[in-house]
Formats: structure tokens, C-alpha cells, sequence
């Protein structure tokens, strides 16, 4: 059994982005020789998600647009969560988008679908966080 | 270790619709020979899920008008994604339900609760699309 | 190869509550021997989640509000599905928090962020449900 695990760290300046990790998901799968196997992608803090969608930019605003009609980032106060913090928004946000994504590995390569991309989405930036990479296979 | 990939096509006649695949996944779990391991099944499309919930007409009813509610598809206009396409509704509800379910194999089977079915969910169809069956154990 | 396979019975007083079984993953993990792996959680019924969040009681609250809001318990006549039961709302809120979490094992330890905290979520109790965590690794 092969296995390969990778942190990477993100300082997104904004609160909130959507930013591709798919080459360097693509580049560890490589590095890891597996040929048959999973790949778990998560989000390491719970204000962020790890999700599969389409690599473009008016899907991407709409996402946020949409996202925020759903689990409005303000008024503050009408989050309990908020009494301590200001990103209660946030967490429900990455309740809708997901944790993690896990993927297929079929003869070395990321066994996905013509348009599937993987993303990083932070809803609550300006600050390090990361995201763990998990491989698993032969 | 043992691994089984499967491509399944889907070639739906509405926009919208749920299938079951639950039959497909057993046999294909029968055939891999895995006694306890884990099966991936993902949409290989990004307007499209696969999720476990109740094999009900009702409840199926249910979520096509709570989707449409959550993330209607008309008027078209109101998403920028749709400067190019007519399906930005689909990218969203398919966040809701989820690209992919992770289930255990033991002793050979499905080790799924006493209601769990899995199915698939178009959200774009009238199109050959395709969905994954990745099974991986001893 | 190893593996660990364990039901956990929960018996929810309340309709709704957020459980944690943080603990009971982390005891299950060390007892699994396994140090590189995956840890898949899954609800086995189909009105309750497993979701990773925060473990603070103010963001809870805002989690059973939010919800209600995207969908409504009542009044049960608005679904189709509560022809038959009264759990329709159930079947929904259960899909935006999810059916389970797949976690990364490294060391001998659940490979989780610092605030990453793994809850089940009740949306139909009064009665007897499991869950089911699938250890699987070296």
C-alpha cells in the first residue's frame, strides 16, 4: 500500500474566494505513484470547503451571490455564534458547499469527468489555514 | 487489494430526474469480490449528484420543488454563468445533494441502513453523461 | 490490511439535537491498531447527518434556525412525502448537512484541523437509530 499525505497552507487576502487547488491535487497524485486508489481532499477549518465544479468566473459569482441569499454574512446579530465571532455565515456557507471531495485514482491519473475541477472555497479569509491532501492506494 | 472501476452511462430524456442505481451498485460490489472495503460512486458531470436517501415518489416530488425553490432555474438571466449556458441552476442544486456517497462493503454487501437507496439526480439532461463506480478492498 | 467495523446505536429524546461522537471515533481509531488510513462515518438512516463543525452551543442554535428556515418542518401538508409520514423536512435538512465525512488517519490519529469536531445530527428522533464507522488502512 501506498500512501501520501500533504498539508497545504492558504492566506486568502479577501473573506471570501474561490481559488483552483487542482494542479497541485494532479502534481501529489503523480508524486505518489499511486496507479489504483482514492484520494480524500478536505478542508482543515470549518469555515471553508473543498468542492468539484465548473473552472469558470460567472458560475463562480453566482455561487457567491447565491450562497449569500441563502446564509447572509450580515446582519451579524442575528447569529448566536456571533456573540463571540463575526463568521457564523461562514459555517453554514460550508455546510451547503461541503467539507471534502473524495476522488477516484485510475491508472496514476485523477479519474474525473470532462469539466470537473477541484476548488478551495474560503469564507472566512485573511488569516492561514489549510487543507489536507490524503492518498491511498497500490 | 482488489479494485473494481466502473463507468455507468446515463442518457436522461427530462431536464431533471432521480434513478436508481442501486441495483447496478450491488451487482458491481457482487462482481469486484471485495468483503470489506469502501465504494465511491460520483457524477463525472458537475450538474448532477448521486446521494442516499428514501426510494419515495413522494419525497422525490418533494425535492424537486424544494430545489427549485433553494435555487430556481428561471428567469435565466438573473445568473452570469447563463451568458454562456442555461444551466447555472443545475451547478447550484447539485451542491445541495452532493457529488459523491462513500459507503462500506463488509462481509460482501452494501453495509448500508434499512431505508438507504442510492440514486442519481439530474439536474441537465437530455444528454449522455456518465457516472463512477470505484470499489476498493480485500 | 486493516480494518474496524462498529454500529453505534443513538436514542434521541428530541425530534432534533446535534450529538457529538467525537470521542467514540477517536476510540475506535485507536482501537483499529491502523496508523495510514481513511475513517468513513455515515448515518444509516435517512433523517440524520454526520458532519464536522464547531463545538460551540451558540452556532448549534443558529444551525436549528437556519435550517428550519431552508426547510420548514411545518405545516406537514406542504409535502407530498408526509402522505405517509411527518418527516418529510427530515429527508431535506438531512442533504444540506450531509450523510457522512470521510477522515484521513496519519499516526495512529484522526488527521483533523483545530477545531474540526465530528457531531451526528438527529432531524427524526423519539426512537432507536445507528450509525456506522468504517476504519480502514495499515
Amino acid at each position: 500500500m501506498k500512501t501520501l499525505t500533504k498539508e497545504i497552507w492558504m492566506d486568502i487576502p479577501q473573506r471570501r474566494a474561490i481559488v483552483s487547488i487542482h494542479n497541485e491535487v494532479e502534481r501529489l497524485v503523480d508524486k505518489s505513484g499511486v496507479q489504483d486508489g482514492l484520494v480524500l481532499i478536505n478542508a482543515m477549518h470549518i469555515t471553508a470547503s473543498v468542492f468539484i465544479n465548473d473552472n469558470e468566473s460567472g458560475l463562480h459569482h453566482d455561487y457567491e451571490l447565491w450562497l449569500e441569499k441563502l446564509a447572509p454574512e450580515k446582519p451579524h446579530s442575528q447569529y448566536q455564534h456571533n456573540g463571540y465571532e463575526d463568521n457564523a455565515d461562514a459555517h453554514l456557507k460550508r455546510q451547503i458547499m461541503g467539507r471534502e471531495v473524495v476522488v477516484a485514482i485510475t491508472e496514476g491519473k485523477l479519474h474525473l469527468g470532462p469539466w470537473e475541477h477541484i476548488f478551495y472555497f474560503e469564507f472566512d479569509g485573511k488569516r492561514k489555514k489549510r487543507l489536507l491532501v490524503k492518498i491511498f492506494g497500490e
